[in-house]
C-alpha cells in the first residue's frame, strides 16, 4: 500500500503503531524501527524478503610492510576459505537467523580454485591486493571504477531475486587503517583517533599504527584536499572491497532496500557511498557500535543510534546478523499486533 | 561432558573460545555469554533446549484507588485474553523466535471461562487480587506461601518436559508500585527514586504515585525492618504474579536452567528470590536495560550488564523474547566455529 506523501505514510504508520495492544513508546527503538523501515519501503506494511549478506574480500598493500597488522596477509585468504566452508562466525549467524550469504572475492592476494567449491565464491577480483599506499596510490581510477560497478553488480542481482535486505560485510587484513585514513579525510577527525587496535594490536605496535598512518595521511592530504571526492578518497588510500562495498551501498539505497550498516570499515564505506549521494544513510539501520575504538565517533558524527553494543570487533557482518532478528521484531509487530479495537483492550484514562 | 571443578571448566571454555577463528576477545559480551551458559550447564556444550517464556498475571488491590495508574485495572484481565488469543506484543516475538510461552492466572480479579481456550491458560489463582497494601497486607502468609510453591511448579513441570532456558515475564496494573517498594526496601534506595511512569503515567500523576508510595513504604517499614526477608516483604506489598515469579526463579536455579530476566518487576522477584538463595544470580542472564527509570539503578545494583538497551517498558518477557537470539548465538559460536587448527588459519604473530 503505497502512500501520496512521506509525511502522511509517517502518519499513518504512528497511528498503527500507537493502536498496538501496549502503552504508547512502550516498544522504544522498536517503534523507530518500524517507523524507518515503513518509510523505507513506502508502506504501512512493510515485509523484509530474503534477507542477505554480503562479505567482501580483499588486501591491501600495506600489510606486507607489518607495520599497522599483527595478522599476516595470508589470514584473508585463509578466512575467505574459512567463509566458504562454513567454520566462520558470520555463517554460523546467518544459519541460526535465516540469512542469505554471499561471499566475494574483490581482490584477495591468492587464486581460489573455485571449481572445489562450485557457487560458493563470487568472483570480482580487481587484482591481488592493493598498492601499498605508503609509497603510491593505492587503486588506479579504473580500478576504482571496476570495483564500485561490482558492487552494484551484486546487489542488482540480489535484488532480482527478491532480495529487499541487505547487510554489508568485509574481510581484510589491514582494512582497518584504510578505514581509519577515509574516516579521518570525511570526518575531519585527527587521524590517530580514527585508528584503533583493529584484530589486537598492542600498545606498542598500536603507536607504531598511528605514526605509520599519520604518515600515510599527510602523504595524501594535497591531492585529497584538491579534489575531495569518493572516488579521489578511493583512489589514494582505499581497498577494493571497501569501494565494492560503496558501489553496493549506493545501488542498495536507489533500489529503496533496507541496508544493514555493520561496524568500522562497513560504515567507512557508508560515509563514502554518502559523500556521493546523501540520500543513502535514509535507507541505513546501524546495527551495532563497535568495540574498534574509531566506530562510535563515526556513528556519532552520523547522529546514528546503533541497535546493539556488544563490543563486537569481528567484521564480517557479525554485527549486522546478530541484530537482524530485532529488524524483523520490529516489522512483525507491526504487522501482527493485536491493536486496542480489535482486541477490546481499554486505553489509558478509561473508566 | 561435566567436568570436575568450575575452575578448570571456565579454563576448557575459555580455551575452547579463544581458538576459535576470530581475533581474541572480538566476540565481546557473545563470549561472556557463553562462558556463563557453559559454567550454569556444567560443559564445554552447552545447548539450549525447548526455551519458553512464562508470563504471570495478577491484580494489585491499589489499582482500584487510581493513584498509580492510568490504565484501569481491567486491563489486566483483557490483556492475559490478548496473550490467549496471540495478539500482544509477547506473542509476536515468541513465534518469530520459536520461544514457547505459558500463561499464568496468578490472581486476576476476572473469571476466565477456561473452556473456551482449552490448555491456553494455567490457572494458579491465589486470589482475586492482592489487598491495597495503603491499608493492610497485601498478602497473608498462606497466599504468599501458596504463590512461591506455585511458580516452583510450573517451573518443575516444564524442566520435565525438556526446557532448560526460562524466562519470567509479567502482567498486572500497578505493578510497578510493588516492584518500586520491593526494590526500595532490599537495596535501600530512597522509595521516589525507585517509581518511574509504569505504563505512562504523566508529570502530575507521577508525583501523586511518588507521594502515594512514601506512604506506602512508611507504612510498612517498621514490620520489614524487623524481619528484612522475602516473605514479609512480598506479604506487606507483595504481587501474586511476583511471589510466583519469585518461587519461580528459586526453583530454576536449583535445576541449574539457564534464567533470562526482563524489565523492572520480573528483575524485582529476582531481588527477592536472590534474597532466600544468594546462587539465583549465577544462573540468570540480564536481557535488557528498561526504559523504567528504576531499572537501571536495580541492575546497578546487581552488577549486571543487561544486553540490550531499546528503551522498552512493555514487560510480558518482550525484552527476554528479543534478547534470546543473542543467547542462542553465543551458544551456536561456541559448537559450530571452526578452530584456527581446523580451518587452517594462521594466528596473530605467525608469518
Amino acid at each position: 500500500m503505497h502512500t501520496g506523501t512521506t509525511t502522511s505514510l509517517r502518519e499513518k504508520l504512528q497511528h498503527l503503531i500507537d493502536n498496538k495492544t501496549k502503552p504508547h513508546g512502550a516498544l522504544g527503538r522498536l517503534e523507530e524501527l518500524a517507523l524507518q523501515i515503513g518509510a523505507i519501503q513506502g508502506t504501512t506494511h512493510p515485509q523484509l524478503n530474503r534477507p542477505h549478506i554480503v562479505v567482501f574480500a580483499g588486501d591491501h598493500g600495506i600489510a606486507a610492510t607489518g607495520l599497522v597488522n599483527p595478522y599476516p596477509q595470508s589470514v584473508t585468504a585463509q578466512m575467505v576459505l574459512n567463509f566458504i566452508t562454513g567454520g566462520a562466525a558470520i555463517n554460523v549467524f546467518c544459519r541460526q537467523n535465516g540469512l542469505g550469504l554471499t561471499v566475494v572475492d574483490a581482490g584477495v592476494n591468492f587464486d581460489f580454485d573455485t571449481s572445489l567449491f562450485p557457487g560458493k565464491l563470487v568472483s570480482k577480483k580487481i587484482g591481488y591486493g592493493t598498492r601499498n599506499y605508503l609509497e603510491q596510490e593505492a587503486m588506479t581510477p579504473e580500478e576504482v571504477e571496476k570495483a564500485l560497478m561490482a558492487g552494484a553488480d551484486i546487489v542488482t542481482e540480489l535484488a532480482s531475486n527478491g532480495c529487499n535486505c541487505i547487510g554489508m560485510g568485509e574481510m581484510g587484513i589491514s582494512n582497518t587503517s584504510s578505514a581509519s585514513l577515509i574516516m579521518s579525510y570525511i570526518t575531519g577527525i585527527p587521524v590517530e583517533e580514527c585508528v584503533g587496535r583493529g584484530t589486537g594490536t598492542g600498545d606498542e605496535q598500536l603507536e607504531v599504527k598511528k605514526e605509520t598512518l599519520r604518515e600515510a595521511f599527510r602523504r595524501h592530504l594535497p591531492a585529497i584536499a584538491a579534489t575531495p571526492d569518493a572516488l579521489t578518497i578511493l583512489r589514494h588510500v582505499g581497498g577494493f572491497e571497501i569501494a565494492m562495498m560503496t558501489g553496493a551501498y549506493l545501488k542498495a539505497a536507489r533500489l529503496r532496500m533496507v541496508i544493514v550498516v555493520d561496524g568500522f570499515i562497513t560504515t567507512a564505506a557508508m560515509l563514502l557511498a554518502r559523500l556521493i549521494d546523501q540520500n543513502v544513510q535514509d535507507c541505513c539501520i546501524f546495527s551495532h557500535t563497535s568495540g574498534e575504538s574509531g566506530h562510535a565517533r563515526m556513528l556519532e558524527y552520523l547522529g546514528a543510534k546503533p541497535l546493539l553494543n556488544l563490543e563486537l570487533r569481528l567484521g564480517e557482518g557479525t554485527g549486522t546478523a546478530l541484530a537482524w532478528p530485532l529488524l524483523q521484531s520490529s516489522v512483525l509487530f507491526l504487522r501482527e499486533m493485536a491493536s486496542f479495537e480489535s482486541a477490546g483492550v481499554s486505553r489509558a484514562g478509561e473508566a
